[in-house]
């Protein structure tokens, strides 16, 4: 494939995802961290107009000099945002004028993709990619929000699976001590995030082959796990009393019996299939109750070549933090992953949501310790 | 016209209102106190379903279960109501599928109507027709508020007037001292909140033949009014701190000039339109501004023989209590008005809103005093 | 008593009201409506400070340039204030200071009535008395709240009695209906709340001779009062349901028992006292149950020449509304009533923490919906 | 000294420091973080009481059995704990009883060590005694906001000194890169989030040899530091603007000139003193304003045998995680820091409010990112 035919396959995926979607699925905004689905369609779209557009393609007329302000995410450096919480209150631009703007900027894009292009700007499109799946992540999980919460449980895609293997043959891997790297070190695309490989010393340690399954932690469910405050942290405890939490996210207890919204409508807890939806609260706890922990974001880096990953994002115990020798890029890119590095906690891998080829052992993804929309999943180690 | 004619009539005048929206402008709600258009097509239908149709219609089906759910509004008898902060989270039922419901509850009304009916349900039908109507008047204001707040300022209507003629020879009127009646003693429908026509004594009072106009109002906004607590009532002066209110809603200080949104699009400020889009504190803050006041509801109800009203609603000093004598009936109905009978004002009137034949003379319109997404106004007495 | 004896007699009872406290009682704010005793010591002798010894005594010193900032309330034209909520941080000026303070204000007032002063002044210093009175009430209730909050429940004073006599021979009066005036005409003191003798048209009413008892309010609580929505305004009921109300405040369910706490400690429910530290919510949603209705203001105002009262404010069905040709004064002054007269109701009579004097039967008090710190009651009519 | 007198000794400091306070200065809480100065009295001594009599003492009776209610602090092992907001609404037990029941206890501690201990118990007397120094260094603090924020800014000793030695001579020292060992090993005392030496692999760095100065720091804000987004985390620059912050705490521009709060009353800036009362946001956007970074734990550790340190907690750039090998003791004492793992920045060093003795070099403390009532300070590193 060449740029632009790799251009519009990862811009075509976006579509495919809302292909299912009704008008009204792509508006609303139930909670402050889901985006209506049609403003994912728009911000990515505004990324590349804004970034490559605009100041490297010079015959490129703006689409609407409003879309500016209402598909702005959080770059301070290009103007005023519309406040996340705004968001699910727009009902214009429609739809149907996304896909109008959405198509306008692929096919300028395109036409630009055809010239010759400098290593500065193809950095800017590479970015412009990753930064593209992404929000297909967040697309697909933001749209299982707006459907699953909605009391009539539509159905999204009866043949959308969200697993893909049965948990089987579980067993501890060990890791002998000493001096690792970490940190990405080839020659493709990496954020800045990974960059500067350096060494960790870590201890010795085991991590599980697999990850924790809704059987395990339907024990600790009804265990009481979500009832005794000696294993969460004391914001965990909090959390779950304020927000009266009693299972993972989705999880309906209904007549007596555990069901699980899923992609394929309400179902059945499948027991073999990787824990989903809990928050790094939930993780540690879960842990804590099996006298366990979770792993580093090191030690996981450095076990990963000797397990299967990628249903499930997976928590860790680190914090999100630079690595040595970390720097912001100047301007509105380098904006991207510094400013949020302090409370939020790193997952490791990838998951079901997330698009081939935009994952890799040493990319760092990372959320605050409550929320549980992702894909999220628990592996322990000791 | 006869009763099916009169049902289908009122009932089309909502789909007329909706006519100019996007399937998008239906979903969303972006204040509490405003409903996404589908709610208020859902939630009229399921009027008609749930206090006609399932009780006297034999051979009615219900159209789905869950909709009780979805569009009850405030019903405590009838079940769990969704909270109305949810409204604007709820992607389903869709636009289309509410429509059917609208027309499938409609094909059973024509079908039921046609039959005798006992005058126990003719008072129910005509409750529906003029709770379908109030809706009518939100639904207006309520996609204007869509409309209004979105960053775009789309039209609603290039041909939709928001007023009928100039204000021009406004005089004083005076009435005389001297008890008399209030309430409505006519023998078509009014809501309960009018009944039990009783004596007031009144004062000699004194009241305006014509509402305050933009440029009046200007004059107030140019003047300081909105810097000055001396005009306001401590609640008011908090409310205009705390949310940086500086004129009416819909007005816009936009390079140097006063603009105003109306369903026309954003305009300059019309003057010799009367003002609306007031809370109760900017009109008592006017009045105190001109050393006037409101007048009483009693007051604007003998007085509103001898001048024009109709165009808006018209804030009242009176606070929102029941008539002498007033009891609320029993069952759901009963909790129409009796319950919201503490902490708001009364408003007489209409407004350029109010659908052909739902206003008289004795009509009580309430809402709470920070309130101004309706067409409020203001008429001046002394 | 001459006008000086009349100040030091007003000005020694807050400090016999104080006498059982211990220092730290005067600090502390528990709830935002609730003030520490030495801010009222503090304020009201402001008052006599600001208003009478800065602009008409001559030779006056003021105590401490900063205290206006720390004991003026609301007066927005005199300075800032300190917001309401920040009273409970401040430990300093100390209780003694604050002593000092009222003795130096005391010494000079004093000096100053011994003077010739003009009727503009004498008018300024009955509002003070007054305004001093209020504050009394306000000193005991909120006294009362600081020690009935503390799980210690420690005694205010073992022979402070709340009640005066047991309620017997409850009957209801008869008032025939036509036109009676309200408001204050006589040659004393009254707020210009009152002003405007007025007439006004009463129909036929029937009220009770007494207040609602412990026994009775007891019977409506154990009759499910407080799960029945059917009693209850819609604010009313969120009310309940937000704040877990169950009972009257200071009501405590211990080990199957009602308790009661009173300012002589934790004691059992005495039945024949009249009910008190109800909200305007309780006292509406007990006269619903009872298929009563509370009185208006004004109905009151006529039959309360035929009961006794002034052991508990009575809440009426009326808002807090200006009379007929009711206009607030120049300057601070003016800020005392007018500009509370929205979303309040008003309560008739006086109540055990009333200062002797200080009530007539025109006298107008007024709280929100919502409190019951007072020494509020519950009289029905019909 | 033996363990009675060392008991003794410790708790003498307590009541030292609050030798200035008036009674009111010990009842208020100003804000959620800080507590009045009589709970921190009492919960020390309900800390002996709880953990060390009650269990061990045979013949000890509890001084007051609801005590347990009000000054237990988050041991949910323990029973019901008075939410932390609650606390400035106590106004009893007096300061009077609480010194009463903290000699009380003191006379029980004092006869109970004068017999035979285990190595269990001493090992909770140890814990005791460093849980008391910690509260110490609390009441310190609290005791500065409460004046600190009063409006009349109360002086709190003319001759308390905050800083000890003006900055000069500041130099970068470089540390090599290399394995290192970190955590407690010796056979002291210290908490159990410095166990379990271990190692570590640092990056060559460099650490300056002092800290950031007044002087400096002014420079940040005089160059609109406050106003620059790049510099600050997002949630940083939120919590700026949200609170409008514009320089440290007890800051105050006060005629053109920065004035400083200080336990010596208000004073000018002494711009050779190291900067404290900052919040780790403010730490981290100063460091990025200079182009360095913050040090991390581990370069702190090591770095720390060549330089001074013991004025300011220093901020660092490590999240508060477990040490390789943390595991939390049962019962309530496990409760004393593993439950706080997260979302919190680990400080190091001392301050001047930290008693003698009651600092190391591998000493752990930590606090939430925008907390800066304590003596916070900053060292740069890169």
């Amino acid at each position: 494939m060449n740029l632009a035919e790799k251009y519009l396959s990862i811009r075509k995926h976006a579509e495919q995802l809302c292909e299912p979607l009704q008008i009204e699925d792509y508006v609303v905004q139930p909670v402050i961290d889901v985006s209506p689905p049609k403003w994912h369609l728009g911000h990515t779209t505004w990324f590349f107009e804004t970034f490559i557009l605009i100041p490297y393609s010079t015959s490129y007329q703006v689409f609407n000099e409003d879309y500016n302000y209402v598909f702005n995410s959080y770059y301070e450096t290009v103007g005023n945002r519309v406040i996340r919480t705004d968001r699910g209150n727009l009902s214009r631009p429609s739809v149907n004028e996304v896909y109008q703007y959405r198509h306008y900027v692929d096919d300028a894009m395109v036409f630009f993709l055809s010239s010759e292009i400098s290593s500065e700007v193809l950095d800017l499109v590479i970015l412009g990619f990753n930064h593209e799946q992404q929000h297909q992540e967040l697309l697909l999980t933001d749209i299982k929000f707006i459907l699953g919460n909605n009391p009539l449980f539509p159905i999204y895609d009866v043949n959308k699976k969200e697993s893909l293997s049965p948990i089987i043959n579980s067993n501890m891997l060990t890791i002998s001590e000493g001096v690792y790297e970490i940190g990405y070190d080839g020659n493709d695309f990496c954020f800045d995030n990974e960059l500067n490989r350096h060494k960790v010393y870590l201890n010795e340690f085991e991590i599980s082959s697999t990850l924790v399954s809704n059987q395990e932690y339907l024990d600790f469910v009804s265990d009481g796990g979500y009832q005794n405050f000696n294993f969460w942290h004391a914001e965990g405890w909090d959390w779950v009393n304020t927000n009266k939490i009693k299972a993972p996210m989705y999880w309906h207890l209904i007549e007596g019996k555990w069901m699980n919204y899923t992609l394929q409508g309400l179902k059945e807890i499948n027991l073999n299939e990787p824990v989903t939806h809990v928050s790094y609260y939930e993780a540690y706890a879960f842990a804590s109750w099996k006298g366990m922990r979770l792993p580093t974001e090191f030690e996981w880096e450095i076990a990963a070549q000797n397990f299967n990953w990628g249903e499930r994002w997976e928590w860790t115990e680190s914090a999100y933090l630079p690595y040595p020798g970390f720097s912001k890029a100047a301007g509105a890119i380098g904006e991207y992953n510094g400013k949020f590095m302090v409370n939020q906690k790193v997952l490791r891998g990838s998951s079901i949501a997330t698009p081939t080829e935009h994952s890799r052992i040493t990319y760092r993804n990372f959320f605050h310790s409550h929320l549980r929309w992702q894909y999220t999943g628990i592996r322990l180690a000791k």
